[in-house]
């Protein structure tokens, strides 16, 4: 299979720009001292989970329970899943630790933290608990001044369990899009996350992790002093959400959908492509932001962004290519029937999803189907 | 398994509900004395198509060869792909109908049918092709008065292929809330697709089928005098698009999400699911209706709306379910920890395409798997 006669629509992966992803992460990290705990939701693909590690990864995030499974099936066994512990899935969390799985798991509030314990203790194992924190008001975890954090802790110490530190996520970073306020963000993220781990240490309970993470924040902060780990994403294709952020140019996108023409409106100045929603996803992040590019933005097949075209609109199978301003009357002599396009997606974790397998241009040129994984 | 040890998040279908939509549809269109060719893309779900042609459904319309494919594999050989053909598609289209496929494919555009017939002569297959009109201005389609249809029709039937008929799709009617205007609209989809196909046959040209069909003006159309069939898809499930359309009652929709809360924001009013937009979808399709649902609206565990709790944002694997207006303070005591609740979906098409199966809740109160498929 070559790119020409690959069936569209398809999720390509820029193999070279992932491999440029991967290193910047890294060498920004490891400048900053910290270890890298990169967000396999982005892709669920081990061959680029693989060059993740290769490149310095320590451990994965992971944000469903099914992640932890595919990856620990493959060999990685240094895992956090990310989302808050529903009392339900302990017996899944505990049937992975049993099998050699090093999972750790989050909480923020006592009543999970004692189910966690009672099942513990029960099932005579002591789970690795991390609390989760909230830095930005953004969707969960306890603030580091609320004293619900010393009594989740005594709650995990006291129960038996291993309370392995703290974790935050500065998600409200993607609504910044200038380097001062995501410098900002990133200090609020750390000093938060930092001084939620100094209560529970002066409280007298141990908290050895010092876990944050996204990627604007990843990018911008200008130290990370207390923290000891970092997490991350989107990073490894990046996508026109992260474009309009400001942390990485368009032709850093590593994740597009091979789509072809199919039709057109010319009055309307349409191309119809075979690439909808389906295909795209649904996700319209750049619509709040300082540029909105619809269902995404154009390219030739070789992956040039071709101007003001974008994917204006969407239906499930069908999508339609137009020109920003007035319209291409000569939209049909531009993009004949059968032409391919390459489309960049508002949201790579979003995209990716839609798709069963990435098909990645290697460096060499050649066309490999690397698959991923969906569902729970 | 049953409800209370289902993994969440899941998508559970209520197949009491599901048959009775099913019913609703299909005696609707007995009455008016149309085939009924139901589109697939809903749900990719054999034991779902099973009762749609069980009720007497003849044919399936399909919005991906990948469609038509697995479908056929599984007996169903009457397939219409509703999608304008690429010329790089033909030799799969040609696989299927050499396989025994009764596949219909479907051109708006001269450089198609010529590349059609072209590649049929080629090959010694004279497809059955249908020609799409454009009846609302909303996407692809030839406006009936447009003398290209009788130039495309011309390069099918001299260039050997078979001329099945004309296709419409008044997708348009979504845009709609009241009885009156879905009428209307319903009537500009019957007339136009209708005068398309007398243009045709007034050319000297064949044109047996004369198919439309959206859910909405399927179920609002006063008579459907001159077609022969109509396609539907999402009625099988019926979402709160729907309902804002004034076709369906909350208590019609056959797909919900179900999730478990596994933490609170208690000062904020928020409860925070294990569902965020990857179980949701990014579908967003009620925000410019009458009433924006945000990623769903909120029902207990056994399915009954609970009055103005949506799910008012999303991550991809958390979302924030609040009361509409003011925040409840205490909705850490009415939504504890592991609490399970069903979200009614925006948009039925797009959510079950997050899962790999229902979780079907059948009339005798069993719960069982239907797998899913997706890609192309």
């Amino acid at each position: 299979m070559s790119l020409d006669t690959l069936t569209t629509p398809a999720a390509l992966v820029d193999v070279n720009r992932m491999n440029r992803n991967i290193a910047r992460m890294q060498q920004r990290l490891d400048a900053l001292g910290v270890r890298f705990r990169p967000h396999v939701k982005t892709t669920k693909c081990e061959p680029i989970v693989r060059a993740q590690i290769a490149a310095g990864a320590q451990g994965i995030t992971v944000s469903t329970l099914k992640e932890a499974e595919q990856f620990f099936e493959k060999g990685i066994g240094d895992i956090v899943y990310a989302v808050g512990m529903a009392p339900g899935k302990l017996q899944q969390a505990l049937a992975l630790r049993r099998r050699g799985c090093d999972l750790k798991i989050i909480v923020d509030n006592l009543r999970c933290a004692e189910a966690i314990a009672a099942f513990g203790r029960e099932h005579h194992e002591a789970f690795e608990v991390w609390i989760e924190l909230d830095v930005d008001g953004h969707r969960s975890g306890i603030a580091p001044e609320d004293d619900l954090l010393i009594a989740v802790g005594r709650a995990l110490a006291d129960g038996g369990m291993t309370l392995g530190g703290v974790l935050a996520h500065a998600g409200s970073s993607y609504e910044y899009d200038t380097h001062e306020a995501l410098v900002r963000i990133a200090e609020q993220e750390r000093a938060g996350t930092v001084r939620g781990a100094q209560r529970l240490r002066a409280a007298g309970l141990r908290c050895p992790v010092v876990s944050i993470g996204s990627t604007p924040t990843a990018l911008c902060a200008e130290h990370l002093e207390g923290v000891t780990e970092v997490r991350a994403g989107v990073y490894v294709m990046f996508d026109l959400v992260m474009h309009n952020v400001g942390v990485c140019e368009t032709s850093d996108i590593a994740l597009s959908v091979l789509t072809t023409v199919i039709g057109h409106q010319e009055e309307k100045g349409w191309a119809i492509v075979d690439a909808g929603w389906m295909a795209m996803s649904r996700d319209r992040g750049t619509q709040r932001q300082k540029r909105d590019f619809g269902y995404g933005l154009v390219c030739n097949e070789a992956g040039d962004v071709l101007g003001d075209y974008l994917m204006s609109s969407a239906n499930q199978e069908h999508g339609i290519v137009s020109r920003t301003g007035a319209p291409d009357k000569n939209i049909a002599g531009r993009f004949p029937v059968g032409t391919r396009l390459r489309i960049l997606p508002n949201h790579a974790c979003a995209t990716g999803a839609q798709h069963p397998e990435y098909q990645a241009l290697t460096e060499k040129g050649t066309l490999e189907s690397w698959p991923r994984f969906y569902g729970w």
